[in-house]
């Protein structure tokens, strides 16, 4: 199945009390694009600058992804920069450069337009509205957004949610989102707005999904060591849209594959924080992976 | 199955954002109590004050605790009280007025030395010692305890965890107690203390379970409405120690037990936050006991 993700392609600079890396691959289309593990065609929509590393682009290919959508502009990439503090939870944002990200208007090639998938990463509503338009006729989309977009623009935001199948977002979000407390209301309030199925993701505390048929609550694997966080959410949406892609899932679908879905995005995302950057993701292997799956599993078992 | 408790029975004023409630009963040992849901013979330990109303004893009585080994002082009872925040999770603590309580000798009636099982609440961990001291051969004994404690009487605490089969803490205390950021290393390093196995309550988040053959995530049952979380931790310590009891489980049965324990726990501390004081408990009965087992359930088969 192919799968088309829009969202940012970056650098990303991250300080913790143990260490600093530099302008590191990050970017949300970057982390959702190397969870995929290649269980889907994945087709990347996204802007770099003149700075962005040719080698960079180059893994994101030797990972499945066709970058081909993403287009070289006259000045700098994307750049976050941002500083953990001691619980690895907590972070400061030092710099946001948007550079080109700031004129981004994305354009799907013709013949990405009739991609399986949609994955609209944490970009302006508007563009991912712009995005969602081309579309021909997507077996299902999934959307991720941030509190930024909740407060500033909640017109954008209202209208695209109301077309689109999943929504992934944190639990402040999904609070903020709704004015609602409780995180059951929340979702409620939510699928009121258009997506059937709603995901808050926990961090550490791992993620729930709201479903047609109830709530599944998936623990987080507990982690020896937390290097890097930073992209784990984004890691979690790649792994559940592969998983939903190599089992062919529809928004039609019946909640077991979502479920599924969960549990690989789950693993998926466990791998992340191991590392700097995507280098937590590039060390997943099969014995790995099943492993990781079968520790998850156990960990459900009442 | 006998358990002896030992741990405060107090008055706590409670305020939230909606209603405020004054001299209510509390206490740990009340709520553990309660939440045994009569599943074992449960012996109370413990002191107040003249201004005790005898009707909380006969609520305590009622509800199938033992309450002769609760002494009636000259003085004040234990009262706490405390202020929650929106978000119904954080709270100040306004006055903590130790009354009677800050003389506490804890005395075990001679025929409750044989008790089957103890749980020792979070009180001073050297006043726990002193109980522990006075058992025969309980199956299992089960400790609460908090940062204050951590922070003042490390050795205290140290020597009593030797002798401990079951630690509970929530995740901040089982961090601060070892001085280990990930709760998988901190949960090796409790185990390596004394008790065989931890169980780290994380409030909404749910609980985890550290046994012998692995790891057990609960999910916390997601509530509609919170209206006083107060409590909540010694309700589970309760449902859990109530489905021990009732399974006439020993420190050498198998983890399945315990797991099945953990979904007690859960599911019986999910009605105190629905209630003031100890209403929400006394609201169970045993279709909803079984409705909300079910939900829990449901909640993790992925």
């Amino acid at each position: 199945m192919s799968i088309l993700v829009v969202g940012s392609v970056a650098y990303d600079t991250v300080e913790t009390p143990r260490e600093k890396r530099e302008r590191q691959l990050g970017g949300s289309a970057s982390f959702f694009s190397i969870a995929m593990l290649g269980r889907g065609e994945v087709r990347c929509v996204g802007v770099v600058g003149e700075d962005f590393r040719q080698e960079d682009l180059d893994l994101l290919s030797a990972r499945g992804a066709d970058v081909s959508g993403i287009v070289r502009q006259a000045g700098k990439s994307f750049h976050w920069s941002g500083r953990y503090h001691d619980d690895m939870i907590e972070r400061d944002t030092l710099a946001t450069e948007l550079g080109v990200f700031a004129e981004f208007r994305p354009e799907i090639p013709p013949a990405w337009k009739n991609s399986d998938y949609l994955f609209l990463a944490n970009i302006h509503p508007a563009l991912q509205a712009l995005v969602l338009d081309e579309m021909t006729a997507p077996k299902l989309v999934a959307l991720d957004t941030m509190n930024l977009w909740i407060e500033t623009t909640p017109q954008e935001l209202a209208a695209i949610l109301k077309r689109v199948d999943v929504l992934l977002v944190n639990d402040s979000e999904a609070r903020q989102l709704t004015g609602l407390r409780s995180l059951a209301q929340a979702a409620t309030a939510i699928r009121g707005m258009g997506p059937s199925r709603v995901i808050v993701k926990k961090g550490e505390h791992g993620a729930l999904f709201f479903g047609r048929d109830g709530v599944l609550a998936v623990p987080a694997i507990i982690l020896d060591d937390v290097i890097d966080p930073t992209g784990a959410g984004d890691c979690f949406a790649g792994g559940f849209m592969g998983s939903l892609s190599q089992a062919g899932a529809t928004r039609d679908s019946d909640d077991q594959v979502f479920r599924r879905a969960m549990l690989d995005g789950t693993v998926t995302a466990s791998f992340c924080p191991e590392g700097f950057s995507v280098e937590g993701l590039l060390r997943i292997d099969d014995p790995a992976y099943a492993a990781r799956l079968a520790t998850l599993k156990s960990m459900m078992v009442p």
